[in-house]
């Protein structure tokens, strides 16, 4: 909840009284011809109208008339592992953090580094998404906006986060597979071939593509920042 | 985030124009001892000044100068089942909300509802503990305030929540366990004596009460609505 300062509402005054006053002497001189009385009631004005513009600034605080909050929504990246949607989160938030927005961003590894025990069968991995789903409706449904980068494999889970979140703005970075094994410095495809890893999705799993995604971003033909532009744009008429 | 709408700045332009104009007709009044001018020089500075103070008012919403949010803390109410937590928490919920303020209430049912799988080991029970706490520490850190109502038994997961958060107040509902048995309608405590139900606190399991509470209280001495009250007053001061 917002509340304004007292310094707020000081300076507000003072910037207020510097151009309503300019405004009062101007008339009285139009009328009266004389500046010496346009001075001074421009001048016993400024200190009489600055007590009262204060008083009148803390009341309204008081109301919350007029103050409204911006419809947030939920940014939900999904792809195959090393596609980018982590850079692209990130780079997103940054955006919309300089548009004044509350934003969090999630992505698999802070999430999974807090609940290490976590596994990764179709199970656990949908149960994961959901818990995830949960915490981001709930920051949505309190003014949050959230940028969620998860492989989120799964259409059933995808499925539940959609229907418990108010603005679901499903995001598809739809690099092909080929693309994110070659780009892939960690290793994680390589192991995922030679069985080190299981259910890793587009080796040993499927992974179940967005039919009806509100974004498509392909990150083998476009940048990182060209990728969060093209997201960032379809969101400006929103906020 | 809070944006101000074109009509709180009208109507707000309209209560300051009344004050301010009444001062400037007053002024003039005195100084010129016309009734006539005073009451043209205000006729036409309500509406130039109002026009002016319309703008001066759309350009310090763009401002957030001055503007700043109470910092919120999470309420965590630990106690043995059928103490009341939830309905001390929902009373809680409903007293900080009148006062403006943004509150989400959490209880064991609201979330192992939507997360049935959630099962009750010790490991279990903690795990379920710290994913409610990392949501509550996200929603807080976000201007949130958290009320939870968790039997929350094990000391590992309350400290777990403690640490990431910023202001956690540890609320130890220390109603006694016979007087929670016998106010038990559900008969969830039968079931535990009779070992239908595994790992029930104070009956089959140890509930690890809470060393150094910020707040304690104890429902079989006080009412749900005296036990809220309490802790509302201990808030009182940080909102």
């Amino acid at each position: 909840m917002y509340k304004e300062t007292k310094s707020r509402s000081i300076v507000k005054t003072i910037s207020w009284r510097i151009l309503a006053t300019l405004t009062t002497i101007s008339l009285v001189y139009i009328f009266i011809g004389d500046t010496t009385i346009a001075f001074t009631v421009g001048g016993i004005e400024v200190f009489l109208k600055m007590l009262v513009y204060f008083f009148h600034e803390r009341i309204w605080d008081k109301l919350n008339f007029g103050r409204h909050e911006i419809q947030p929504f939920v940014v939900w990246l999904t792809g195959y592992a090393r596609s980018g949607k982590s850079e692209i989160g990130k780079q997103l938030s940054v955006m919309l953090k300089e548009k004044g927005l509350k934003v969090e961003h999630f992505d698999g590894h802070s999430v999974r580094d807090l609940f290490p025990q976590t596994g990764f069968s179709r199970f656990e991995v949908n149960q994961h998404i959901e818990r995830v789903g949960f915490l981001s409706s709930k920051l949505e449904k309190q003014g949050v906006f959230v940028i969620a980068s998860f492989l989120s494999p799964y259409e059933e889970s995808r499925e539940f986060v959609r229907k418990i979140c108010k603005n679901f703005v499903e995001v598809y970075v739809s690099t092909p597979l080929e693309f994110c094994e070659k780009n892939d410095k960690k290793g994680v495809y390589a192991k995922a071939r030679k069985g080190e890893i299981q259910n890793f999705p587009g080796i040993n799993v499927d992974y179940e593509a967005p039919k009806n995604p509100k974004i498509n971003v392909d990150t083998s033909m476009m940048t990182i920042e060209q990728s969060a532009n093209k997201i960032f744009n379809y969101l400006k008429k929103y906020i």
